[in-house]
């Protein structure tokens, strides 16, 4: 019988679980199954963790989430067509949703698929080999909470194990003359913390601009954001600045290149995560830059060098849990044989067109639109439900104009869902004003 | 030719290949050996990082030691025979340098010995396989800053990667609720941030009496010291005192299991830490508490299930640099045949017969007998230079009560070397002053 091992149940992994299983409840013959899943429990960077570093097994701890976090983009964006907010929740919610709300959803949909039972929980993958001549590969596994190993050999590799989780930590001058919390934003767990404090974050996207936004929230004395490149620009409140790049750390007084100074209490490496793949050897690992088009994957899915072996959720992401989705349902259908896998020649042609139509785009607002063609393309090869992407789009576009306008309150906007038409409502609480990120008291009436 | 891998270049790795090197000097017909260290630099523990969790490349962050650690045991107990402080100082120091003191000491011996050009840095190991056909081992690499992975055949793999870099990090009921800096020992880098805090150690241990102590130096407001059996006892300052074990946190707020409570600031788990080999088989890997006589190690270094795998280093040390080449000596003749390995059964009986001695002695100080026991044993089967172990033992002995009298002054009290009978000199600064812990400032005139 034909094996696919899927590493990670993240929402890429549990995509793909999602995706075999509606072909098996349609009647379809599928192929046996196998997730490898780090964590006790499912939902990836979702599965939130107050651990930082090395987890109770001396693993990397896999989230990066704080517990304060909210939804930076509107959750019309995130929809899943076959699984609505609507449904899960039975009522309008509002457009940007705390981490367990999110996680909530997610868990609901997965529960009612019965897609657990394919799940190995706290089993890390340590090594996949591919046999050149049994065209299959070899998946050494590693049962964390006894050791036990175990090899097992399957036809195809389905990688779902995230690009955020392996800090991008590069080094400062002077930064060890630093006297206090210096950390990137992967371990950042709240900022209750640095209530009048100066805080420094490191960085120019989403990073910097969400925990130094939280930094504030929580009454941070100060916040400087440093840009390398550009500075984010956002018409931000007193308390908080941008200032350019850093030429070196003289204890706790940051040197910044323009000549000036700030003394700071803590540091914050909002400077992004890596593609790592320690249990991959180098010829099926992608080594990418984070970018809405990574080199060497044909429909953003197939590694080329090797088409027994996908990726799911590789790409930088404006879209994400429906695009997982439209990725899971096609590589699925390159399994089944239900949808052609080009030759070679021709994926290869497939990417370059692709890429010059990528390398063509002028800023965020073209990368959206272009992420919005690809999730089309997708979809339109598979019976994943197809859904008003373009309208997705138009969400995304707001979104980005709202937040532009109104950087402490773009979280209060509301948005139209695509998948049932319903107007998200407002939050009981301002974010800003919102101290309590939990269920319970999103679903509750305010105080 | 025979091949020889050792995992890790730290005091135990490098003990290996100077004890390959000094037979190579002494004419000897040594195997090929190939060292992999997964740090840009040799020293293991001693190789010092600003960074926490993960590193550079995304790898887990070796060293466990922070800015201002100073020895917590004599100088005089782990001295080289075959190099003293004497011979790297042309001087006699203090009986408990800091950290780069230490470093530079360690370092003196290798640069000497040639042995950096055997060590393939910032290349880790992913798997090691063990073919029981052709009786080898295959070892998976990757080189980090390329991802170039790797696969070479050894006859003997060396593991000398330590145990004191993966955490072991419990949980607590309602940590999550807590507000502000958790961490392990693993990841405290210095206390100059504490001033005015109240900080919680968790452990009665080494580290949460080094941490401790180094936080009281700090200026922290109060340091409380949470012991599970048995508190540590010491005549600790004002400010510095001990609970018993934790029940819950409610939020910054520590309940005690004595029903007492304590507002604190910061949390620091000195928990200690897990054998943990990421890299090999469970058929291969040492899964252990932290005691001085592990399961399974024949003389404390042969793997008894496959004595053609070594251990280095694997012990709860009281004996540390010069029980490691006493032991890397041993390994060293029993690859080059020139020591005998007894068979199975013989092994087995020599363990039992150890581990009933193990298990009949009282406490610390019979444990220190004890593994100096141990280090005359290994000595007496090899040329490594024979060194008065009885007098090291009596030095680790007046260190306990010295440090028992004394702890926040121990470390002013000096020492004589069994190795070239020099008597340490007092450093300028006593420790609880001296706020620099530099190699220069060590070497310099005081202030």
């Amino acid at each position: 019988m034909t094996r696919v091992a899927i590493i990670g149940a993240g929402p890429s992994g549990l995509a793909m679980l999602r995706a075999v299983e509606a072909a098996r409840a349609d009647g379809a013959d599928v192929p046996e199954v196998v997730c490898y899943e780090k964590q006790s429990d499912w939902g990836g960077q979702w599965n939130y963790s107050w651990r930082t570093g090395l987890d109770q097994y001396g693993e990397p701890v896999h989230s990066s989430m704080y517990r304060n976090l909210w939804s930076n983009g509107p959750k019309e964006g995130l929809e899943f067509a076959d699984y609505s907010f609507d449904e899960h929740f039975g009522r309008p919610i509002s457009s940007y949703p705390p981490r367990p709300v999110l996680w909530d959803y997610i868990a609901g949909r997965v529960n009612r698929a019965g897609v657990r039972r394919y799940i190995r929980f706290e089993t890390a993958v340590r090594w996949v080999d591919y046999d050149e001549d049994t065209r299959q590969f070899s998946v050494t596994t590693a049962h964390l909470p006894t050791g036990a190993d175990s090899t097992e050999v399957f036809d195809y590799v389905v990688v779902a194990s995230g690009h955020f989780s392996f800090p991008n930590f590069p080094d400062f001058e002077g930064i060890e003359t630093f006297h206090g919390p210096v950390m990137h934003a992967h371990d950042f767990r709240g900022a209750e913390g640095f209530a009048g404090k100066d805080v420094l974050v490191i960085g120019s996207s989403y990073s910097a601009e969400d925990i130094g936004s939280q930094a504030y929230k929580m009454g941070a004395r100060s916040v400087t954001a440093s840009y390398r490149t550009a500075p984010m620009g956002y018409d931000w409140p007193e308390r908080f600045e941008e200032r350019p790049g850093i030429e070196r750390f003289d204890g706790n007084t940051v040197h910044f290149v323009d000549g000036s100074t700030k003394d700071v209490d803590v540091v914050i490496l909002c400077t992004g995560y890596l593609h790592k793949y320690p249990f991959l050897p180098e010829a099926l690992a992608l080594d990418s830059p984070n970018t809405v088009y990574p080199e060497g994957l044909y429909r953003g899915v197939v590694w080329q060098d090797n088409p027994q072996l996908f990726y799911v959720g590789a790409q930088d992401q404006w879209f994400t849990f429906n695009m997982f989705d439209a990725q899971a349902w096609y590589v699925r259908d390159l399994i089944l044989g239900r949808a052609p896998l080009p030759g070679a020649a021709d994926r290869e042609e497939s990417m370059r067109l692709w890429r010059t139509r990528f390398e063509a785009i002028g800023g965020p607002a073209d990368e959206i639109v272009f992420q919005g063609e690809y999730v089309k393309d997708l979809i339109a090869q598979t019976d994943y439900p197809s859904f008003d992407v373009d309208g997705v789009v138009e969400v995304f576009l707001a979104w980005k104009q709202d937040k532009a306008a109104d950087i402490m309150g773009y979280r209060d906007y509301t948005y139209k869902s695509v998948m049932t038409g319903t107007k998200s409502v407002k939050h009981h609480t301002a974010w800003l004003d919102e101290l309590d990120d939990s269920l319970e008291r999103y679903l509750g009436s305010p105080r």
